[in-house]
């Protein structure tokens, strides 16, 4: 029996600072750096941002779109899910993914984060508006790994 | 060409005390007594003391479950449709609700309330915990009702 | 504790000659007229048909639209449920319903039918050209519903 | 740009001959020889063969699956999706592939069959016993594959 590869969905919406894409970037790439497939939205922005990061540091990155059809999806993706169920896709990443990092966002996000909790699934929050009791907020990339990695391993 | 009657959403879970199953039980009376169709989980606790409020004010209570049969409807749902689709149905709540009312609740409740907002649509805070930016926090099902009225009609 | 009503699904295209929306019509009827729930697609075509019978003689009609928003459900429908999961959405008829009656229909219906099927569930062939094993064929609306009285009762 | 890969799905159901499981693998086989990534529900039986084939030859394996969490995924699913949407998740299976090609299969496989050809993709019968009208039957694997390429490219 082949282990079952951990998935780490980063979730964050298509509008987003420079400080926030570059954030989002060195997560993806840190994510694929300890072997951890990503999973996110598959969309722009924090989503498209940390694909570039894992996928340029070789990882899988798996994007779960709402739309009927693949063509949204970021060029960073490598396996696309055109998932046609609209944002009730998001409860989608929660269930697929062992843990999320939020990285900036608005109520989409904050839907994310709440599946997850609902979940009992561990959410850290980057930079993210959205101080929900049950995330555990942090400062750098490497913290959301290493915080992840202490819950899940 | 009918009109399409307004839906109003009771979101909240299905353990909730005393003084909060009252608070739905009054607000699905009144939603009733205005006329306009009860939506909610169609489960227990907060759920089913909505539908009980609507049912006896001879109102429509229409329950959106997760499960795959419409069996675990409570009693009070006059129409339920089992979706089949988990937690993800939380969305065809928001999407299928012009406001919606949240009383007590926990993840669960708070994915319905970031769906309604990132709709646009009005939420509105009865005894709820989720202080959510865009949610308008009221103190009585009266004042919950006068609120959605003025900001849809 | 109340009894769930039944609820049949009448399935079927936005695409239908006279001869088969009028069909349609009459089973709505009559599904009303017996007591049960009428729940369908909530469209155009065999939908709208199936609902105008059912809404004219008093009945409950219940729309599971595709759609995010509830404007494209015909003017019939009482109860619309705006989905937003798309095509999906044919697995939540065949979960609500306790049976189903197709009338024309094209390869939508074709994947209604195969999950009514799936769940072990009545389905009731009227002018369809899908001639599934598993489905009964049958010439009119009163032996379609009689058929189903006898198949649940 | 990066191209967007081929993604093929196998359909078929968890009960299947020894026949019908050697040609899920040889089908799973040249779909990764060809390059194409192979998609399919995730779960046992054809699904597993074919992944089993995709996986030994080195191509890329995705699994979506009905369940609310990856551990029902077969072991030769690289990229497990728990949908956690039931049989629902038929459809994003033919929204996310461009062709499907139909191994053995009941009344589910009929149901994804049924959503591929309504959105106007190949489907490709082998060994399946579902004859319905816009797919295409076919002998060996390699018709199988021969014969999306034709439509496809």
């Amino acid at each position: 029996m082949l282990e079952r590869p951990i998935q780490i969905a980063v979730i964050g919406g298509r509008a987003a600072s420079e400080a926030e894409l570059k954030l989002a970037e060195d997560t993806g790439k840190l994510i694929a750096g300890r072997g951890y497939q990503l999973i996110c939205g598959g969309l722009g922005g924090i989503m498209e941002a940390a694909c570039r990061g894992a996928y340029e540091a070789g990882g899988m990155t798996i994007g779960i779109l709402p739309e009927k059809d693949r063509s949204m999806a970021n060029e960073f993706v490598k396996v696309s899910v055109a998932s046609g169920i609209g944002v009730a896709r998001n409860s989608i990443l929660a269930h697929s993914a062992d843990a999320a990092i939020a990285i900036s966002g608005q109520y989409g996000t904050l839907s994310e984060i709440a599946y997850f909790l609902q979940f009992d699934k561990p959410v850290i929050l980057l930079s993210c508006q959205w101080q929900i009791p049950g995330a555990t907020p942090v400062a750098t990339p490497k913290e959301a790994i290493e915080t992840i990695e202490e819950l899940l391993l």
